[in-house]
């Protein structure tokens, strides 16, 4: 925002865990914003989490002026209030389709005219719940990681119908607040992000099922191996700057190993039986149930540490 | 190592990059290390480049003492000297069967009785060039990543008949060295690092020649989104905090979905032709090929500064 223009404003409709996040995803940036939910006790606690929330990031040194930051976020009284001056809406219902067909309608019935209408849901495509809308060119997908004020990457994906000024919109409201805008060019089940976790989930599975590794030994495997590269580099960039040539070079030097490789990785092992108690069994030995939540607090913890230890060495650029 | 030990002695036999990183990992944790080379000229070069790469770390906070741990790294002047009091023995001569048995006959007949072997291979299972040994019970896969005194795993891959003893020895020495070894249970292609990673790049694979996703944009879903949390939890970790009830939750809330999605990632594309052709136009043009060296030097940077902000942040434990 530069010196001199209104503050923009966004409306953030459904306000639990993932509304939350992106309340202050915007607040942080300069941005009012304007909170409803249906559930009103949901809504009543929403600025004190927040603020709460605001207050672990500024302990931990990743913003300033936390007070400020949760001064521009409001409660509104209504729908109607919430999405009043507001260019750009956030929605976060539950992952129910009727409730998003319901909902959209509303939203696009009160929204400015202008304004972009984005979806948190993480399985639901657009198209599903917007065809009915007269403005269902302004609707999308924008798919956060959560907590969004850590993970920064948002998928953003387009109904058929979806015009590309609103996609184009809502790339450049997630670029302002300094998200990660990715583009998943059309509707496809997991969008990206959840087809690649899956990819590499339904191999770890299928290493245990077989009794190649522990799932202990594969979390090792990745977070003091693979998982370091991809913290600041993606896997193409990593294989990119793995052999002399580039990408090039290195599929044809590996491409008939990892060929070789995919040929015995296509049938994925179900989630379930004895294997899913096995895996539960293993992972409840190393971390108690009552641990659980514990844990939740340290992985938030080592999220933020990672956070601002990439914030003060300029990830992008080197 | 305790007070008043005598220092602990590893030979290691292959001088090239991964040798030169095999005894850095030793040698900062006090071990003597002998190098050996049937390249005269890259054994002649290995002490200073060893040199070098220890003085970087040293400037990077990652280590202190640089000169005095290039001290404990001496040149042998033949296999046998390098492998007399040697405890460990390291291999890692290049990628050929027909290399690795005849030099793992030399290393079992000169090596001490009791010295473990293990050889650096990231394709060839042990079997195929240890079975003729009489010695064949100590030698076993002990697979890096490069630079392993950046990224600390080692995949143990035991052949059929590895005794227990050398497995365990293999996983004690790994671990005094500050290195994370993960077991691979028997003999499988790719062990389980490459697995896991090929079972990823399968699937970005997919997503580019199906018009998804670009590179780019499949590279920030990693390195802002999924790569930040595996840079210190495993992939069963994440999931196991992700539902309120750990791990066997999750499998029962997302399992049908990723089943669902599973099902559209069985058959891989081969990385040939137009879609190798696609992904180096666009990773060129993102980074020209004269700049490929450059950015190696960005990465090394991003994982020392990485491995000292892990470090600094006790990264097991919280």
């Amino acid at each position: 925002m530069g010196a001199g223009e209104p503050a923009r404003c966004a409306a953030i409709v459904g306000t639990g865990l993932i509304g939350q996040g992106w309340a202050i995803v915007f607040a942080r940036m300069g941005w009012d914003v304007r909170l409803y939910d249906v559930n009103a006790a949901m809504l009543a606690e929403a600025r004190g989490l927040i603020q709460q929330q605001l207050n672990e990031l500024e302990r931990h040194g990743l913003l300033t002026g936390a007070d400020a930051i949760a001064g521009r976020v409001h409660v509104a009284s209504s729908l109607p209030d919430a999405l009043k001056g507001a260019s750009y809406i956030q929605e976060n219902s539950p992952e129910n389709l009727e409730i998003k067909r319901a909902l959209f309608s509303a939203l696009d019935a009160a929204a400015e005219p202008l304004a972009v209408i984005g979806s948190s849901t993480s399985s639901i495509p657009a198209s599903l719940f917007t065809e009915h809308l007269s403005g269902r060119h302004r609707c999308l997908v924008a798919h956060p990681v959560n907590p969004p004020y850590l993970i920064p990457v948002v998928e953003l994906c387009p109904a058929p119908w979806t015009s590309q000024e609103a996609l184009d919109g809502a790339h450049a409201v997630m670029a302002a607040i300094g998200q990660k805008p990715v583009l998943v060019k059309r509707e496809i089940e997991g969008f990206v992000l959840n087809r690649l976790q899956g990819a590499l989930l339904h191999e770890a599975f299928r290493l245990v099922s077989e009794g190649v590794a522990s799932a202990e030994d594969i979390d090792v495997t990745v977070k003091d191996g693979l998982g370091l590269r991809w913290s600041f580099m993606g896997p193409f960039e990593t294989i990119d700057l793995n052999a002399p040539g580039g990408i090039a070079d290195y599929c044809a030097r590996y491409g008939g190993l990892y060929r070789s490789i995919g040929a015995t990785q296509g049938e994925c092992v179900a989630w379930e039986g004895a294997l899913v108690d096995a895996l539960s069994d293993e992972r409840r030995t190393l971390l108690p149930t009552e641990d659980l939540a514990k844990r939740r607090f340290w992985r938030d913890e080592k999220l933020m540490r990672l956070m601002r230890h990439k914030q003060n060495n300029g990830d992008d650029n080197g």
